[in-house]
């Protein structure tokens, strides 16, 4: 796998031009799905895990990846490439952490990926730009036919697809939304956006899932109840609470645009300063200082960035893509030395490099 | 008077040329004299004191000031054009806040200034780029000379010159010297220079005189004594322990860029950058991170700012000069904002104003 050009790219659904973009990053759909004729991977050896391997990558590798469809052994891979992966959100980092056989496979393009022998043997999701859940359902609607036209899966009638934890028992799905929320976070509005959402069963998670909340303003709201609703009915219920999310940010935005719009412009334009000047820098302050830019494009009050860069930054300062970017493993000091110098060449800024 | 065309420029001692002025920003020597006709100002009336002042105001307009001279009655000035000129160290806090018939006279270059009627009937000073103390004293004794040479001075055989003020009896002398320190005080080394002195009784001062100590890292020394020594002794006094200071901070900065350079760097490089990008800067911060630059640049780590500039900076960001430069009445949250958009003009930096 040539991950240096991978670095070089970034995943089509970071373009920052799908419906609402101002506000969500990317819809993300993923289903969980298990062969018939295996055990689950818990009680599968080695050999076993390796056969189920086999038998899954001969049906996916004939998907219809746009693009050239790459095909991975993460087993095979250094922990830097496999972090390297969890940042580009194409694994997760259970699959990363985990053992034995395993693969992903993806296309050129990033908006599909298929996880084999994660918890179950297959996770196939599908990210889209912006506010696109339905679209995103109908990718991998059309994915998950394909597969299981070739292949038998483990079904109840009673409770629908079976998986190796109860909780994703009978569609599989796991839909979510990838909110950037900055002016709810600053005015504190958030705590009231967790309480309200957890009444009707969602969850809130960070950007890199549980652990990683408060991240740069971005919160990712996904369904928790999987069982007992149809997949439509699921999705449904979180494109029904998102529009009043995105309308309570923007009007957060607006309040404080309107009644302090000189602190907000202030906190923005030096966000933007220092991100363009700094000579080290950590990976959460550039999430921090990253988010405000954000902000500040959507309201305007900066005009000389696009929100695609903004939304790539985000991903290529985490440590491993640093780390590919530099083609050396570099220690936590020598990333934000790294990271500080990307930052300024990305965004043509300040003082140029010394020594 | 003629204030815009003053807020144009500044006083060529700011230039930043003078004899170690990576560290020395300016020498100054001032001399307290009376006439001895006329009693101390505590005991005389308003006629008496615009007596006084129409007598040495005939004296003073004839003195050779570089380019063209200026007198101005400082009694019929407003408070603003008052502090103005306190800013641009013309005259002292004091004479801005006295009362009654009080005047003062420079020329265009701004190094010589003669207050009239401030403490004293005549207290004359000259400022000079860097360590410059004996050109310093050259200049106004031989203005001292040529106002004596057409009045009588208050002078005692066994005291020397008599003042208002008991400590400025004998040579009627204050030399001094403005450091920039910021390595010592980043260090807190400072503490160190500050009992040093004491100990041989040199006064430490902050930009503008008691009770502005640690603004922006600006340090003045002057000597305390002023009887019982001579004009030179005094001036020699300053004279030997200034190198030992400028040694003692340029040492600091190297162990500082040897030891610590990346994080040196940083804070320079991100102070330049919120100086390029603020929207609203008090005073004080801008001061700091003014600070902070000027370090940058005469440790080479900004190469595209001039040392004049930043001298120029620390002035022209003041309160009274903000307004002249926008020629209105601004609040304190006006001047912050009138403040960085000056700073961003004059640095060249970040978001364009928007509004």
């Amino acid at each position: 796998m040539d991950f240096d050009s991978l670095v070089r790219t970034s995943g089509e659904w970071l373009r920052g031009s799908g419906p609402e973009s101002d506000i969500v990053i990317s819809s993300r759909i993923r289903l969980a799905r298990n062969l018939a004729q295996y055990p689950f991977l818990s009680r599968a050896d080695d050999v076993v895990r390796s056969e189920i391997e086999a038998v899954i990558r001969e049906k996916v590798e004939d998907l219809p990846f746009p693009g050239s469809t790459t095909y991975i052994n993460v087993d095979g891979l250094t922990p830097l490439d496999r972090q390297f992966l969890v940042e580009r959100q194409l694994i997760s980092r259970e699959h990363s952490e985990s053992h034995g056989s395993r693969s992903v496979a993806f296309g050129r393009e990033e908006n599909l990926s298929v996880m084999v022998n994660e918890e179950d043997h297959i996770r196939m999701q599908v990210i889209r730009s912006g506010f696109s859940l339905d679209e995103a359902w109908d990718d991998i609607n059309r994915i998950d036919d394909l597969i299981e036209a070739e292949t038998s899966y483990a079904f109840s009638e009673q409770l629908g697809y079976l998986t190796a934890c109860p909780t994703n028992v009978g569609t599989g799905i796991r839909a979510s939304v990838m909110l950037h929320l900055p002016a709810l976070v600053l005015t504190k509005e958030i705590q009231k956006v967790f309480q309200a959402l957890q009444k009707i069963s969602l969850a809130v998670r960070g950007l890199y899932g549980e652990g990683s909340q408060a991240m740069g303003d971005f919160y990712q709201i996904s369904n928790q109840v999987t069982l007992g609703k149809s997949e439509e009915q699921i999705i449904d219920n979180i494109q029904e609470v998102v529009p009043n999310i995105i309308d309570y940010e923007r009007r957060v935005r607006n309040a404080l645009i309107r009644d302090n719009r000189s602190s907000l412009h202030d906190q923005i334009a030096r966000a933007y300063g220092i991100l363009k000047n700094a000579q080290t820098i950590s990976s959460e302050e550039t999430m921090h200082l990253l988010s405000s830019v954000r902000m500040g494009i959507n309201l305007e009050l900066i005009d000389d960035l696009e929100i695609a860069t903004v939304n790539e930054l985000f991903i290529h300062t985490q440590p491993a893509h640093l780390q590919k970017i530099r083609r050396a493993e570099l220690e936590s000091g020598e990333r934000n030395a790294a990271r500080a110098s990307y930052l300024r060449q990305r965004l043509g800024g300040g003082i140029a490099e010394q020594n």
